[in-house]
């Protein structure tokens, strides 16, 4: 058995998440399924993070045990052609070998998302389902002003899914920016950019929600600081939609 | 009758193309059948680029003379309402009451068009349809470099459809640009920008096509200038595909 570290992009939106689940159609479950067609008779793959459904990712990273000494760039060739040929929009983008030591999950130091809005009344077309459509103008400024409150150590519960299975709602958040991305897009698109050794559920995009707020005009930064300091699920803004959350990068 | 102008974004994937034809999905008969359904009688819609099956806008402008006074932000938001009800992947970004002497084809100054590269050998995924998967890297700079051989007044017969209406093949071409812009795409998207106050059919796609053969190596730039003073449509290389062409900008 050799182990070997993958880097991974997929459009989220038909999958129900990157963990396998029994009956629904996962990232886990079609890169399995894939090392099985090539050969592979039980692989398990392991990624840095659990994105949710819709939720997309452009630099996943995740490990597996191969039983057989496969040359890292004829994995990842066979590896997309089977899930070019299945339909999944999964691509490797890097496969190399790595040492036993190496676990995608547990040896992260960090991960990085983006979360994209495209802030106009019209309805988006080629960026649909790839931003958040918000339907009012944003103050980018204010959003990024009052996201710093959110750095460093803080109990997140209000930021946290009721479905967390998170042991402690403390976490640290290494760095928040919002700005604006110049690209051809009319209005520029909006990024909200976050690391952090780790995250809970849902927090990237409940934390973009409750940026929506500030952005809007309806909350204050020192309204997202109450949201924050009453550490209660109900004091959160709604939560964003996911196909505005993509996982860019994890850091080792 | 007042006359109106419109900036409109569109995913060019189930289009013919902008130009209304009898049988067959368009951007403009879609616009004007929205229009239709707010009660105009029998509206006609002019855009500043006739974009080919495939071909995406981001700011396309038209304009359309209407029967009823309407207010701009009304009409844009009530065709923004029936073009998303019938399922047209068709935005109005802006709507402005404009002068008769306005003619978004004829007084058109500039057309600004993006190409979209990605260059790797996994499959698009996030990108799927919104760039040309070229399968092998790209030397960016020697394509920007041979690039501005194409700048000013010449004879585009080579860049140029055979299906090509245009009385000449002479254009000027006012700028050329190719760079790799900074996403959070691995690799890098590769963006040819050009501008010309007006372009032969196919001719950015043909340009892209040629420049991809630079970019790989297998053309030099002296092969890209021969290329050019062939004035021989059979001495263009394949002509790249059209999901990765923007209409981005039109100057007045």
């Amino acid at each position: 058995m050799s182990r070997y570290r993958f880097t991974i992009e997929y459009d989220g939106a038909p999958y129900s998440g990157w963990q396998r689940q029994d009956d629904r159609r996962s990232v886990q479950g079609a890169l399995e399924a894939a090392l099985n067609r090539l050969g592979e008779s039980a692989p398990t793959v392991y990624g840095a993070g659990r994105t949710d459904a819709g939720v997309h990712a452009l630099a996943q990273v995740a490990h597996a045990d191969l039983e057989r000494p496969w040359a890292p760039f004829r994995v990842m060739e066979a590896l997309n052609a089977h899930l070019r040929d299945a339909g999944e929009p999964i691509a490797i983008l890097d496969c190399s070998e790595v040492d036993d030591s190496f676990h995608a999950r547990f040896s992260a130091t960090q991960r990085h998302y983006i979360y994209r809005i495209m802030a106009r009344r019209a309805p988006l077309t080629v960026d649909a389902g790839r931003a958040w459509n918000v339907k009012q103008a944003l103050n980018v400024d204010a959003m990024h002003e009052a996201a710093q409150l959110l750095v460093g150590e803080h109990d997140f519960t209000t930021f946290r899914s009721t479905e967390c299975q998170a042991q402690s709602p403390v976490k640290t958040l290494d760095r928040i920016a919002v700005r604006e991305k110049e690209t051809q897009a009319l209005p520029a698109v909006i990024e909200i950019d976050v690391a952090a050794r780790s995250f809970l559920h849902n927090q990237v995009r409940s934390i973009a929600g409750a940026l929506k707020e500030v952005g809007s005009g309806k909350w204050t930064a020192s309204d997202l600081e109450a949201s924050l300091q009453a550490k209660d699920r109900c004091a959160c803004a709604p939560v964003a939609p996911p196909h505005g959350l993509y996982l860019v990068g994890v850091v080792y």
